[in-house]
């Protein structure tokens, strides 16, 4: 397969597994976000990673992409896991040098299109770091003129929200985590989709996911992880009622460790291209 | 989306629709061949669907589409599926006549893609009729000398397992079951994938699956038929137990209605091109 083809099955392996607490999976659906959105989501940013495959800029890939995802009713399936996935495409080797490479490149007007991408799809964001309320990207196209006045690339446009955004920390720190869930995923037996929902879950109980924090603050995300951890204790000692109680509660809560559910999608990915395979 | 992604698509809302008795679906995955097997074949065929759609000649896309498929460690997922798909993707309009006149202007090269395209994956056929064993596709090269020899089309093909092979038959005869089972798609309400699960019962309490029929005979064909029948009828009633006992036993003898799956992917593909949408 080509890296293109296997950040698409990524995607849809990521979001196969199960139980992955908080989000969609396998045997979840919600009401308004369906598996079946995560499947047309995954199809449709087939063109976008293609153009990143083929040497596209960063932003523009990312933008195509993100237009291709969201062609389903779902709203937002896929948009961090394709801001990990872009340059990931586009790296000449899998290491955190390579890919810091391709971000560190990136310019100006791919930071206009990674604010483009936004016209496409309904994301949540937090509020921008103090002082920085020019660079809002609900602002839209007025943040982008800020962005070419101030010469802010996409990679300064991450480093703003590293402190705050899961996503912008892999990509100003080496994708640390990217490839630490592709190592694990790869160490792992079974199915893939069920490692890397395995993955998911030691994942939530080892770091606050930062989608969590954004909307429920961070004392949400730091329960959230505790939990995850009981959870995760429980399923090791062969209980997985617990696990199961652990997602119902999320659901009730309305709580989606989305960014963790990302980095996992990252790691898959580079898991595929070293030869994991189904 | 294009017509490859929405065939694509397709074929991953095809395998998502549960419960689909004695299929790999998103409830139930068989030891050797599980539903990331079948993710892995809708993003490998890709190259191919998009080859049909630039308007690469039925065979050279299906061999490709077979070839990206087989990318995966479950064998044969959706060769039958592929070869209704490309002609529709071909398609200048969805109608039996536009179909139709793609499948008719096949030439020897296409016959010749299609006897390739079984070099690529394990695929259960059934004996050539009477005084045709040289067309046998298990002859290899061999019989792709005969074909040239008898000038024989894809089309002349698929009109010599028409009476044999439902997939023979939707290609001969106007794709009447695709169109049906798109009809009825758009018409259910729900989730696409669940909508899809339901024609497949419908169908499969309609028709015999003829791949049930080359592998275990016309009786137990039928056999399956009357239970799907009665699954169905319990299921009408409100009652689903009967359709999982179906769904188990179905397994346990190892009975699969490939060739009825085949044909609700070729429905899904028509309905989401004529703007049913996740």
């Amino acid at each position: 397969m080509t890296p293109a083809e296997h950040a698409q099955l990524a995607l849809l392996l990521e979001v196969a597994g199960t139980p992955k607490p908080g989000n969609v999976d396998r045997d979840r659906d919600f009401p308004d976000l369906r598996f079946e959105h995560f499947l047309a989501g995954a199809i449709g940013s087939g063109a976008g990673l293609r153009a990143a495959e083929e040497g596209k800029p960063v932003g523009e890939a990312f933008e195509q992409a993100v237009e291709g995802m969201s062609h389903q009713e779902g709203g937002n399936t896929q948009f961090g896991a394709l801001l990990l996935l872009v340059p990931l495409v586009k790296a000449d080797e899998l290491s955190p040098e390579s890919v810091t490479e391709v971000v560190e490149e990136t310019t100006v007007e791919d930071a206009e299109g990674f604010y483009r991408a936004f016209e496409h799809v309904d994301v949540a964001v937090s509020d921008p770091p103090e002082g920085m309320d020019e660079f809002d990207v609900r602002r839209g196209s007025s943040a982008v003129s800020a962005l070419r006045e101030a010469d802010t690339t996409l990679y300064d446009v991450m480093e703003l929200s590293a402190d705050k955004d899961g996503i912008a920390r892999e990509w100003t720190n080496g994708f640390p985590r990217t490839f630490q869930a592709s190592e694990r995923i790869a160490e792992l037996d079974g199915g893939i989709s069920a490692r890397a929902a395995q993955v998911y879950l030691e994942f939530l109980a080892h770091e606050p996911d930062t989608f969590v924090a954004k909307r429920h603050g961070k004392k949400v995300a730091e329960s959230v992880l505790v939990r995850a951890q009981e959870a995760l204790q429980e399923a090791r000692e062969g209980n997985s009622e617990l696990v199961t109680a652990f997602a119902d509660s999320l659901v009730e809560e309305g709580i989606n460790p989305g960014t963790t559910a990302d980095i996992v999608a990252g790691g898959l990915f580079v898991a595929l291209e070293r030869g994991v395979s189904p």
